[in-house]
Order: structure tokens, then C-alpha cells, then sequence
């Protein structure tokens, strides 16, 4: 696509229907649309089949949302969440529409502020200033939404948001014992039950298996291409990675499936030709901790900018969202919940205590990425995640592994200090 | 106690033996003893007997920490804990000791974001700073400590304090319905497991019920000095209450419950002669909201040195670990252990979602102690309490109360600022 003719759709109308606050929405499109350019779309020798998800940012506002409406008109529920360990295979089930609505912009957070402390986690603020600013189509669209207890001050602030959105909480366990998982997978069904509530449709062993198929299919196809994307030369940028990562949250799984694969067969093409988008020289960078919300590519476009290249996530919006899938071979609808339970506590969020799995798993994907450094990457007041970087740095320095971690927010303030820092990093990297 | 004769106690030899930091630790008790004089004993018309609580801070680092080496060597247990949520009557049961090691100084927060993130909680972070430089005797003198998952500071901290110290964790459940009873209960029971391993000694019926009967003592001793110091004007100032109720963690449960008694009585003869601190026309406020661990004196000193009286914390350090007892109609030591269980699960920390019965339980708090304004205190960085201040906001106007909310650390640098605020507030109460 090029940079002249992309453009973010605006739909007055259809923001009107969602009783949004359209005049001051309407700045939305256009400043995404400049920010996408010089981002993304300037960017040398993308792969062809990015046409596709640039195509979903241009409908991000408008095309992606009117199918969701369609989909409520036709009786389906769409369904909000914030957070991986809510179960979307039995949205998938009722035929239903799941979306991620964790923010990643900073223009919802004064919103936020009349409200919320100043001093927690951004991605917080800015998807609970999305909904009290009413500035967020997918919040509006929504039957409901589905939060979780991984962190304090989502916890809390669930409690707050439901005076604007018929909010449920699903109680995520903090430690992996089998008291724990009877426990979690009571939630699950208490999530099935609310599903089968609001479409009025059950969750039966054949449409749940059927659900579970879609979203395995998805989950490996994002193996898949992460897979590919490890390659040295790269053939494929970070931020184009994170960015299709992203996106996984809002779109339609089969046609994501379908569309991932597209793009892996066409980088299957590029490694064959040897046709990267950087030499083989190139640094290159693993990212883990915290997830990146559209459209915080903050940190991404820092490291692509400054010389190196993003291998590999290591994040919710990451790996952690696609590394495992469920097993099939379940007989029953009891044992189909329990087999979803079993893959949702493989999950290594920073929430549980302890969580040293995860640290394996970060060393892991560094060796696998051919990763030559690990920023480790943390939301603003983000403790767990913080606290467990202890842990991460402890692990680089017995390994021998570059390390630096970083914790930000949204603002653009930091991005000279963090330009400066992540430059040494490299610098230090390429000895 | 006169000013003069006033003087914390230094014993070098018995710190050597605990392995702590002797050289720098000694500069402690002349720094507490300056402080402790300053904000307790230029205090007029205090009751007689403060003398004994008094008494407790001169031995808060020799004499008292001798009594635990002392149990030591009989073989009994000394155990730490850092919450309210930690049944100590298992302890007592096995004739252990149980000691509160939250921190409420500044002076280990540098050994600490040595390591930790600094922008955690104060509390977390002094903690984990005194064992660090070991500068704690109690810290020193405990066989192992078990924290808790009550936020996600403690809850990632544990994980490194386990490199310092023995560290087991409890996992506190994040709702209270009967899915998450059942797993306390189960938490309970590796509790009592772990304390029957350590003391080699097993908790029965009869030994656990005498320690129920020995703790239900203790927080209606801390009820009825509570109901006393709510009368108008006040026999006891507020800041000798938190002193009191700090010493509560650290003192032996059965002397303790004599010694409030005795205050008590003292407290009733003042009331009947009409001996109070402070005029009735003095202003009344209410402290709700976190724990404020010794020696954090700091807000209670601001409120009270700029002519208001402390009529009630709500706060763990405060009602929450004594307002409710166990039943002891107990027959069986299973059901001992669920009627424990139940009677933890009604202290209303801001780490459960919902909380509303905490919202009703200040307001509760508010009417019975005569307060004329309300003071939420978070340390910073505490995302639960914090959030939970916007309900609290929202009940205060309902009922037409003033209410101030603030958030501090340990440091003196905002005295200056709050000490502004608070007395702004005072004003506006005064009409």
C-alpha cells in the first residue's frame, strides 16, 4: 500500500449509532492515520500480503466495527475483554465475536484521571478513559465486557467501570496447584454460563470443539509466522510482527488464520530468495514483559529506528497469546473445559507466584529467535511485571545475556531518554 | 514516663548473635528515642498507663527481641508474617510466637530499591530492605516468614525475600464466595502444617481453642479500648491509639490484653471525671484506608499537632484485626478451622473484589467513633486502596462527609505539603 493513498475510514453515522462521542473522535482517524505512515508505511521492502492488515487498521473505525454490529443484529454477542486468560474459545462457540480492549493510546487517559489515581498502569487508564471519554467504537459495541483479577489495579478498577459497562469478573488464581485449577475452572463455566446467557444458544461438545479447532488453527498459524519471522536475515520487521499481534485481538480468527498464512507462505518465498529487511548484520532484539496495545508501537519504532530489528515478543500481545493450544482429544463437554483450563494455566503472566517457568520460557525464545540482546519492557506501575524483571536480569547476567529494562507509559516525553538508551544498548550489543 | 529518663535500649551483644548489621543498626535507638519523645512524651495530660506501652518501645529492639530468643531456645517457633490475613492462632497454639514485620521506616528503603523497583509501595519496600541490610532483629530472630498474595508488590517480593529468608506464601484468594473459602481453608490447613513441622508439635482441638480463646481476648481487649477512646472528648489521644495498636504485632498476646485492660479502666475513670486530652470542641477525625507500620507516626503527628484529634483507624493496624472474632462453639478441630477461616474472611481489604461491605463498614466505623471528617491514607503506589478511595469519595458525598484523601510515603518531604492540606481540611470541618 503506499503512503498516499492510505487512509483511516471515518464513519460519522455509525459512531453516532454507538452513541459515541463523535465530534471529538472525529481527530482520531486522520492523526492515526499520519502516525501509521510514518510508522509503518515507511518502512522499505514490507512484505506484500501487509496489504491485508493495513487494510484492517484503515477499517479499524468503521468496516471492522459495522461487522460487529452485524453480528449483534444477527443475534451474536460480542463480548470485551483485557486480558488472555479469559476464554474466548466459548465466545467462539455461540458464534460469537470476542475483542481485546486493552488501550494503548494516551488521548483516553486525562479521561481516565478525573477518576482513576494518576499513578497505575496506562494500559489501564487508557481503556477506562476509552469508555468514560466514550471514544472507543469496540467499547461501545459491546454486550459486555469480561475482566479478570491479574493485576491490583484492573482488579479494582472492574469494580468502577461497570457504573458505564455491564462489567463480570472472571477470578484468575495467583498460584498453579490443583486447589487452584478446581477453582479456575469453576470460573470458566461461570463464564460459559454468562455466554450462553446474553446468546441465549448453549455451549455444546460439538460447537466447542469446533471452537477449539478455530483457535488452535490461529494460535498455530501465529507460530507459524513467528517461527519464520526468527530467520536471520529478517524478513520481516518487528513492528509489521507486532503490529499483525495486535491485530490478532480484533479480527474475525478464521480470516486472520487464512491471512496469516498468506503472509507465511510469501516469507517462506523471501527466506528462500534471501530477500530480508535487514542484512544479517543487523542487532537483533528480543522484547518481553508487558503487552504493547494498539497503538503503542512506541518502543518497537525506538529499536527499528535506532539500527536493529525486534525478534520476537515475549508478551500477551506476544507469544504468550499463541504458544500454547488446546488438546483435542477430548470426549466430553467436562473434559473439553478441563483440557481449556489445563492450556490457560500454561500461560506464565507475572501474576502467579511463582512464576520461574516463565524465566525459562523468556530464555527459551531468546535462543530460539537467535536474539543477541533481551529489553525487557514494562508498563508504568506495572508491579508484578517489575518485580519479576529481578528475576529476568538474575538470568541474563548467569547466561551471559545482554539486558535492559525499561518501564514507560504512553507519553511521548520519554521517547528521547529511552532513543538514548536503547542506542547504547545496541552499541553494546555490536561490542 | 518523663522526657528525660525516656531512652530506647541498645544491646549490641544479642544483635551480633542475630548476624545484623551491629555498626549500623546502633545508630537506631538514639534516632527512635529523639523521635519518640518529640511526637509521644511532649504529649499533655497522656493516661498512666502508657507507661507500659512506652516501656514496649524501650525494649522494642533488647528486651522484647530477648523473649523471643528466649522461646527460641525452648524450642518454640518464632514466626513473621506481614498481614492480617495470617491466622496466628495456629502459632499461639503450638506456644509460638507471631510477630508483624511490615515496615514503616524510611531508613531501609535505599537496601531495598537496591533491588527492588522503586516505585512500589513504602511499606513492601522497608520490609524487604531491613532484612536485606539486615537491620531488623525481629527480621533476624523469626525461623521463617510467610507472606501472603494480598498485592502484587508482596505477593513478587516474596519471591525474592525467599534468597534472605525461608519464605513461605498464603495464597489470599481475590473474592469470597464458597469456591474461594474452600481454597482458604486449604491454605489454612498447609498453614498449620507448616507450623506443626517447624515446632514439632501438633495443633489439637484443645490447644487451638485455648489459642482462639487467647487471641478473641486480645481483639476485645482492642474493641472495648477502641469503643472508650470513640467518647467526646477523648481520654487518649489518637496518636497513643496507632502506638498501641502497632505494638499489638509485636507484644505477647496475653500481657498485651492485661495491659489494655488496665488502660481501660484508667480510660473509664477519666471519661467519668471528664479528664480528656483535648476539648470536646475539638475537631474529630477518622483515619481510613493502609496500614501504617511502626515508626510511621507521620500523618497521625500532622493531624494532631495542627489541633484535630484521631477518633478511629480504620485500617489493619487499626480495626480490621480486631473487629471480628472467632466462634468458639467449635466440637471438632475441622470445624475450629472453618470457623476461623470464616472469621478471617471478614476483614475487608481493598485486595478483594467486590469490597462494598468495606464502604459500609467505615461508614459504620465513622458514625460510632463521633468523627467529623474522613482521612484516606494510601501509601504510595498501593493500586487496591487507592482505587477503592474513589468509592469511599463517592459514599463521603452521598452522606454529606468531609473527606480528604491522601497518598505518602515514608519520606519527610511532603510533611510540609500535607501539613497544608490537613489543615485546610480542619478549617473546613470547623466551618
Amino acid at each position: 500500500m503506499s503512503q498516499e493513498t492510505f487512509a483511516i475510514k471515518s464513519d460519522p453515522a455509525l459512531w453516532e449509532k454507538l452513541d459515541m462521542d463523535v465530534e471529538r473522535f472525529s481527530n482520531m482517524p486522520p492523526m492515526l492515520t499520519g502516525a501509521y505512515q510514518g510508522i509503518f508505511l515507511e518502512q522499505k521492502n514490507r512484505p506484500q500480503a501487509m496489504v491485508y492488515f493495513d487494510s484492517m487498521i484503515e477499517n479499524i473505525f468503521t468496516g471492522r466495527i459495522q461487522e460487529m454490529v452485524d453480528a449483534k443484529e444477527e443475534g451474536r454477542p460480542v463480548v470485551g475483554t483485557f486480558c488472555v486468560y479469559v476464554p474466548e474459545e466459548i465466545v467462539q462457540a455461540v458464534n460469537g465475536v470476542c475483542v481485546g480492549l486493552c488501550g494503548g493510546s494516551p488521548g483516553s487517559i486525562p479521561d481516565a484521571e478525573k477518576i482513576l489515581p494518576r499513578n497505575i498502569c496506562p494500559m489501564v487508564k487508557s481503556a477506562f478513559g476509552f469508555k468514560v471519554g466514550r471514544i472507543c467504537p469496540y467499547f461501545q459495541v459491546v454486550d459486555f465486557v469480561y475482566g479478570e483479577t491479574t493485576c491490583d489495579a484492573k482488579k479494582k478498577t472492574w469494580e468502577l467501570l461497570n457504573d458505564y459497562v455491564p462489567t463480570h469478573v472472571m477470578e484468575i488464581p495467583q498460584m498453579k496447584r490443583e486447589r487452584d485449577k478446581k477453582l479456575w475452572i469453576e470460573e470458566v463455566k461461570d463464564f460459559k454460563a454468562e455466554i450462553e446467557k446474553i446468546s441465549d444458544k448453549k455451549v455444546t461438545f460439538e460447537n466447542l470443539q469446533g471452537a477449539i479447532r478455530v483457535l488452535n488453527d490461529k494460535r498455530r498459524a501465529m507460530q507459524r509466522l513467528n517461527s519464520l519471522r526468527h530467520h536471520n536475515p529478517s524478513p520481516i520487521s518487528g513492528k509489521d510482527m507486532l503490529l499483525i499481534q495486535q491485530i490478532a485481538f480484533y479480527d474475525t480468527p478464521q480470516r486472520f488464520t487464512e491471512k496469516v498464512h498468506e503472509l507465511c507462505d510469501e516469507l517462506e518465498s523471501r527466506i528462500e530468495q534471501g530477500n530480508a529487511v535487514a542484512p544479517s548484520s543487523t542487532p537483533r532484539i528480543m522484547v518481553s514483559g508487558t503487552p504493547m496495545a494498539l497503538p503503542n508501537w512506541k518502543l518497537h519504532n525506538i529499536i527499528e529506528t535506532s539500527g536493529a530489528v525486534v525478534v520476537n515478543e515475549e508478551s500477551c500481545i506476544g507469544t504468550r497469546y499463541y504458544k500454547d493450544t488446546i488438546d483435542e482429544n477430548a470426549q466430553t463437554i467436562d473434559e473439553q473445559l478441563e483440557r481449556l483450563t489445563e492450556r490457560y494455566m500454561q500461560i506464565d503472566c507475572s501474576c502467579f507466584t511463582p512464576n520461574d517457568e516463565r524465566i525459562d520460557q523468556v530464555l527459551n525464545e531468546y535462543k530460539t529467535s537467535g536474539a543477541q540482546g533481551l529489553i525487557d519492557y514494562c508498563l508504568q506501575f506495572c508491579h508484578t511485571y517489575n518485580i519479576e524483571a529481578v528475576k529476568l536480569r538474575q538470568m541474563c547476567e548467569k547466561e551471559g545475556i545482554p539486558f535492559l529494562a525499561i518501564e514507560s507509559d504512553y507519553s511521548p516525553e520519554d521517547v528521547g531518554q529511552l532513543q538514548t538508551r536503547v542506542e547504547a544498548f545496541i552499541e553494546q550489543i555490536q561490542g
